[in-house]
């Protein structure tokens, strides 16, 4: 860990933000900042100063492994209610990395083609590949959560779908992908300001849908499936994260941490020269 | 446009950077800094200046379109001989804006099954989608460059395949894409110096190909060749632009001028609401 990056940080915040053994959502405070002593702006600053280190552990991971057939991957998975910020990670957090070692999916509700298929069908194709940060807004988590909320499933699919997760997940994580399962939690109180605002502002009509309310509506169910997920699917080569989102700054600064997190754990090293340098020298000297 | 953003732009440097009618590639000096008065330090912050009205006109074009069946849409083409700063660009000038919005495809020599088919047909998939702006590192006209300068089509298919690009970009012209070609133009001095470069820095290892000098010695070749693309294919709806690369802020600063011409020309506006906003906010207060 560096000094640079460590300013207000008190602890890593990865243990803290772990959906372990015995987790309960309903203990999180979205307004709380785990393992973090600053405020809004020192968060900020920190945010900015860790920028160098990830994009330098972005480029080696793509540079080491993205031409190859196998090797790591790191794969972000961003689960939310709706204004939690999930867009915010990718502009901010993600978009602070070079473009061309991102792959981003983002999931909306199934297609007719889509949901002819197995759920993980649409999934399984956008797994990044060797050397790259895949990013999921949304995910197959849509099949366990508004699934099970909505009745789309019955409770032993839902139970056949936990099981199939894990299976994929474990694959993943055998092929080299290292797997970050996040929940961006909001309170209830601070959707429904983000969602007038929404409503206040001409500019911003466009992430306003109706529907939205009726899944407001619905909050505590989504806080039980969101919690059964967690005790179903947290597991060791795949947990899940419970990131407080109320302080947008907060969640920026702990998902770019465990982004560093599983990159130093990578350490993805600069491939060295598969040619001979001198020779090259001499035929580019005189070319 | 803005005060801002004009701060040491003597001249709007589209019209000077394309290829128009009587246009030869061997009277642009790949060192030359066209419609721009300023220096590198001005250049990078005159880039930064920018930043904010290309990231709006880009939500905009996201918001007013991404949903839609069809629409407007940005496709930005870069080719350029090996280390022109293709990679800078993406980085530096489209990573400025929400990753969301962007597709990026990067187009290396074709598989087999690629070449099994006509050569447009890996390329039309990637078409950015309405909303939506597309950046294509290299393209099809790979297939009407190295092809010819390696011989690996004839005089007779060369032609063909301009005839046939020239159709497929009216048709995305028809469907509301707007295309900006570009060609980053470095100096063969430049190249060689920024190859060296590569090879005396362990870092940079991973961009050196011994082939890049295989390449470096067709320059005559490849620049007879892009000549000859111009001439073909510099069309009203989608007109090359040569930009020249040896300074690399001005490439970023004159590339985020393209794009930023092109939004403005779109001129993507807040789509209004499709729902009551009154009856929301009240039943948003009552959720």
């Amino acid at each position: 860990m560096s000094e640079k990056t460590t300013q207000s940080w008190t602890d890593d915040p990865q243990p803290l933000l772990r959906a372990g053994e015995g987790f309960r959502l309903d203990d999180v405070d979205p307004k709380s900042t785990p393992g973090y002593d600053g405020n809004k702006k020192s968060g900020r600053q920190d945010l900015k100063t860790s920028v160098p280190e990830l994009a330098d552990l972005q480029e080696r991971l793509f540079a080491a492994h993205h031409d190859e057939e196998s090797g790591p991957a790191v794969l972000l998975v961003l689960q939310a209610m709706d204004t939690a910020g999930k867009g915010g990670i990718v502009r901010h957090v993600v978009g602070s990395v070079d473009p061309q070692g991102v792959e981003l999916a983002s999931f909306k509700a199934p297609t007719k083609k889509e949901l002819a298929h197995d759920f993980l069908w649409r999934i399984r194709p956008r797994v990044p590949g060797p050397g790259m940060i895949g990013v999921f807004d949304r995910s197959h988590y849509e099949d366990v959560l508004i699934a099970k909320v909505r009745g789309l499933a019955d409770g032993k699919e839902i139970g056949r779908r936990y099981k199939a997760i894990n299976a994929f997940e474990a694959e993943l994580a055998e092929a080299g992908v290292r797997i970050i399962k996040v929940m961006l939690h909001i309170s209830p109180d601070e959707q429904k300001d983000r969602l007038m605002e929404r409503l206040d502002r001409p500019d911003k009509y466009w992430k306003y849908n109706p529907s939205d309310v009726d899944e407001r509506l619905l909050w505590p169910d989504y806080m039980k499936a969101y919690q059964a997920v967690f005790e179903a699917t947290s597991t060791e080569i795949a947990p899940w994260y419970v990131v407080p989102g109320n302080r947008k700054w907060y969640a920026r600064l702990a998902i770019q941490r465990l982004l560093l997190n599983a990159l130093r754990t990578i350490d993805p090293q600069w491939p060295g020269a598969d040619f001979d340098i001198e020779i090259e020298r001499e035929r580019l000297a005189e070319s």
